[in-house]
Formats: C-alpha cells, sequence, structure tokens
C-alpha cells in the first residue's frame, strides 16, 4: 500500500492499514510524523486518502475562557450517547513563550481520557510542511480515515492564522461568552468571517441578553444569505442548551447537503491547501538553498544597507542564473 | 531616477522626487499604488529606498475598543509639541465583511487632519502583493522617506496576521485596558510574543491594579531578558501618562541602539519581507498560472473524490513537465 516502509509497520499490518481498522495508537502515531513534518506521515495520509471524506468536521473558535472545551465535552457526551464515534482537535497558533494553555484545558476533557470512543489530541506549531494549517488538514483526514463519525476542531481567537486552520471544517461555530467585548469587536470589525453558528456560552450570566441582542445586531449588518445564522444560548458546565447546539449542527449539515455547499466548500478548501503546500514547497526549498547561501547574505547586506529594496531583492533571487525561468504547468490527465 | 514612467509625475518631478521632498499628496499617491498593487508603487518604493531607514517606527497593537487611536492621537500631540513630523499607518486585516471599524476611529485623530506634520491612512487588505503585511512593509518605507521622523503603526487583535503586521517595527507596543480579558489570555497562551512596552490605558478603571497584576504575573513566566518590559498606566483622553509611554519609547530605542540589536531586528525583518516577497511572487505565478487551467481542474477533481491526497496533488503540481526543475539560486554579487 505505501511506497516506503511506514513508521509502525508491526505484524498486524502497516500502520496504514492499523489506522484504517480504526486503532487509536496507530492514529496518534500517525498524527505525531504529520505534526513533526516527517514525510511518512503524508505517505500514510496518501495511503488512507480514499477512505476520507465521511467525517463531519465541525470547527470552533473564539477567544480563550469562554468554555470551549467544556462546550466540546458536552457535545462529546451527547454525540457518544448516540453511539457517534469522535475525534477533537485543538490547534493553537501560538508563539513559543508558554504552551500551558491549550494543555489545561484538556483537563476538561478528561471524563473521556477513557473512552474508546473519543479521540482528543492537541496540536502546535512547530515544523509542520506548510504551517499549522495544512498539518490541520492532515491530521483530520487521519481522523477521519480511522472511521471518527465526527471530528471536532478546535482553535483560539480569530486572527487569520485560526481563520485559516477553521476553515478546514464544514461546519464552523463561534463560541462567545457574555462580556467577550473584543470577541464581538473583531467580528464587528470583519476581522472574522460570519461563522455558520454563532454560541453564547455562560448564558446564566446577567449580560447575555446583551450580547445576544449585540451579536444580532452585527449579524444584521451583513448580507443575507441562504442559510440564517442561529444564535444559541449555552451552559456547557451544566449542559443547558447543548442538544439545541447539536440540533443546529445537524440542521446545517442537512442545509449544505441539500443545497450542494458542501461538496463547494470542500472543493474550495482542498484547492486552497494544494495550492498552499506547493507554494510552501517553493517557498522551503528556496530558504533551504539561501539559508546559508553567502551570495544571498550579500543581497541581504545590500538591502540593509539600503542600496536594494525588499522588492527587487525579491525579483533578484527569482531571476538569478539557476533560477527557475517558468511557472510549473499542471500535469497532464493521467499522466501518472 | 524611475525606469518607467510613474504614476503622478508632473512639471514638479517625478512622484518619487515629490516624495522625496516631502508632498504629502505624492506620499498618498504612492502609497496608494502600492495598495493596489500596482507596479509604479514598487517602483517608487525602489528610487526612495536609498532614504529610508531614518524614520523610528513604533507599532501598537491591542483588541478594538481599547483606545489604541486616543493614544495615538495623544502621542502624536506631544511628537508634535517637540517639532517632530508624524505618519500614522492603521492596518485591519479584516475580510470584507464590514469596513467602518478603523475609519471610525480615525475621527479620534481628527484634530491633527489639519496640521501638515501629521500624515494619516488606513490599509485594508485588498490585492497586495504579498499580502497586508507587505504591502505594509512598503508603505512604512515610504513614509521614511517622505521625512516623517516618527512612523506610528497600528493594527487590531493579536492573531498571526496582525503579529506579521507589527513585526516590521522597531519597536513593539501592546495596548490593553482594564477587563480585556481576550488578551491577557492570548497573551498568556503565547498566541503573542512579548512586547516591548505594554500599555494599559483607561487607568481610571477600578479593575487597573489588578490587570497590571495579571500582566506582570504572565511577563514573569517569560525568560530573563536584556530589556525589562515595562508596564505603563494611561488615560489617553486626558493625557494622562502618555508622557512617560513617549520617554519609555525612547528609552527602549536608545536601549535597542546600544545593543546593535535595532540593526539586528531590522535585518532579520528585511530578510522575512525578501523571502516572503519572493515567496508570494512563485505563489502568485502559480495561481495565475493554473486558475483556469482545465488541467488543474481535473486534478482538483481527483483529489475531490478521494483518488489523489492533496499533498501528492501539490508535488504533481511542481513536477509537472515545465515546473521549475530546480531551486533559485542566489544571485553572484555584482551580478546585476
Amino acid at each position: 500500500m505505501a511506497r516506503m516502509a511506514a513508521a509502525g509497520d508491526t505484524e498486524h499490518g502497516t500502520l496504514a492499514e492499523r489506522l484504517l481498522a480504526g486503532d487509536r495508537r496507530a492514529l496518534a502515531r500517525a498524527i505525531t510524523l504529520v505534526e513533526n513534518d516527517d514525510p511518512r506521515g503524508l505517505e500514510v495520509v496518501r495511503a488512507v486518502y480514499p477512505h476520507t471524506g465521511r467525517a463531519a468536521v465541525i470547527g470552533f473558535t473564539g477567544p480563550p475562557g469562554v468554555g470551549k472545551s467544556t462546550l466540546l465535552g458536552a457535545l462529546t457526551k451527547l454525540e457518544r450517547a448516540r453511539g457517534r464515534s469522535v475525534a477533537v482537535l485543538s490547534v493553537d497558533p501560538s508563539s513559543p513563550f508558554t504552551k500551558g494553555a491549550l494543555l489545561g484545558d484538556r483537563i476538561r476533557l478528561s471524563e473521556h481520557f477513557l473512552d474508546p470512543g473519543v479521540f482528543i489530541r492537541s496540536m502546535a506549531s512547530r515544523g509542520a510542511l506548510g504551517g499549522l494549517s495544512e498539518a490541520t488538514l492532515q491530521a483530520a483526514l487521519l481522523m477521519d480515515a480511522a472511521g471518527r463519525d465526527v471530528v471536532l476542531l478546535e482553535t483560539v481567537g480569530v486572527g487569520q492564522a485560526e481563520v485559516d486552520i477553521i476553515d478546514h471544517a464544514d461546519t464552523v461555530a463561534l463560541v462567545l461568552m457574555p462580556g467577550s467585548g473584543d470577541s464581538i469587536q473583531a467580528l464587528k470589525a470583519g476581522v472574522m468571517e460570519i461563522p455558520d453558528l454563532i454560541i453564547v456560552n455562560k448564558a446564566d450570566h446577567p449580560l447575555t441578553e446583551t450580547m445576544v441582542r449585540e451579536v444580532r445586531a452585527v449579524l444584521a449588518l451583513g448580507p443575507r444569505a441562504a442559510w440564517q445564522v442561529p444564535v444559541l444560548r449555552t451552559q456547557a458546565e451544566t449542559g443547558v442548551g447543548v442538544q439545541e447546539v447539536l440540533a443546529k449542527l445537524a440542521e446545517h449539515r442537512a442545509h449544505i447537503e441539500a443545497q450542494g455547499t458542501l461538496r463547494e466548500r470542500r472543493r474550495r478548501h482542498l484547492r486552497s491547501e494544494v495550492l498552499a503546500l506547493a507554494a510552501a514547497r517553493l517557498r522551503r526549498d528556496l530558504e533551504l538553498a539561501l539559508s546559508e547561501d553567502p551570495g544571498f547574505q550579500r543581497l541581504l547586506d545590500r538591502v540593509v544597507a539600503r542600496e536594494l529594496d525588499p522588492a527587487s531583492a525579491a525579483a533578484e533571487l527569482l531571476s538569478a542564473p539557476g533560477a527557475r525561468g517558468s511557472v510549473p504547468l499542471p500535469p497532464r490527465p493521467g499522466a501518472r
């Protein structure tokens, strides 16, 4: 199946085979390979890719502290009660300053740690080919291939990096809490695209209705669309309103399936992914080739000395002897 | 000076010449060209680049609503009182949902609109070569070349996109307000690197001291560095504490000049910039070549049909006949 010997091959089969059989340890191992940018990780993805596309991938974003992990725990509980298997993927596009935050949140999912029907994984940003966003998709594909019915994708914040990650989901939910003013401002300012669902958690807070009104006012500024974004109130700690979230998620999925937008979304996301991976590879090749190169250092010296501007320096790099003179042509169909 | 006729050439000289003479309209025109990804914009940057590197570029980031614009207004007032010319560049890495936010903030700088010593400009994300971050640097270079002593760079939020933008500054300040919990969490989670200054605005709020303590606690988790990050209290509306901010900014500049880190920072930023511009150009060439290409559509069809995984599709793109077979070599020194 795999063209090179995959890491984790045993007498019970290749890593890819064990992953497809639903082996949790094989899944964990494959994600680690992807995260570490090990070529064997992409090899496993390649092998299992034909078995993907079945899971519902649902993204959750929002500021830290609103209770996303608690909500994910509550949703997981309900999904498990219906007999559906779940994978949770928490992604933190953070700098290396401190790494405790998401790990701490994992504790809130701890009641599911012993359930084989629940697979929980955090990812951080080091060394992933083409960035964390690309590694996230690869990990989600592996979870999908391992037979998880639902993949819950979680990220913190509403910046571009978080949006790029959450864009791999079929359905996107923004989680807020009363008083999380930064985020409503971000939504208002258009830093974030309109999500498919908005969930106001900690809805026992006295400012809940104010928050719901503010959110509705922001939504009213946006364009009219076929899907009307619901604003839901939850208290994830006690489970209040979580059933309703599940129902709306199912409704949204039925909507995008019926409208053909699920297929459209996935095609658009996969297109971005292919281009991002190709561009990342070009950039990495460039950086690798230049990192120790004395010619590049001299070019930079000229930029620092204000003799040559950055854009001209970039153009010089690309037009240098040996540089690729033409744009890659797409392969002929069936050329492979 | 410019190799092609620059937009805005008049009997008073080329656009670049007028910009170097400090002409505000020439500066505005040149930034528009850069923002619109007009090749004549880069041509102007190229022409004026030898005259850059003199301005102090100071970045301000933080969530919406903390009073960044009011603070920038107050700082501008003090700089003007010392006879220094100022440029303010507000950058909004937002989606096209709504564009009112930063424009509204501009009103807070309105008392400076008629002062020729103050130049104010907003930028949004459309069509900039290599993304908004690259366009931001180009605009800052133009302001620098136009003889502005101080360039105040402002962005909203602490996501990766905002960090990339603010990284062009010599000195970075994070602006918070009491109760802006999302941001302190982001800092704690390491979503943002440690800034050079932290400013707690609206410091007449009863929760100010709690906020200052929280910030100090987060800073204490970080590594010890030669520069101790000051936590300052301001009330930008009335000007309280703003003089102190100015003093700390000057102190930080003296520090990085004395330590040689200013030169180091700028070299690092310019290096990233050159690589980002080169990579962006490669990506754009790729996207342009592929956008209408039936072969690429068929490749995508195979990805969507789960026959071919995204990474293999990216590899096929780059290894296709006509694709660039080797990594660009850096130019020989003096080859130009």
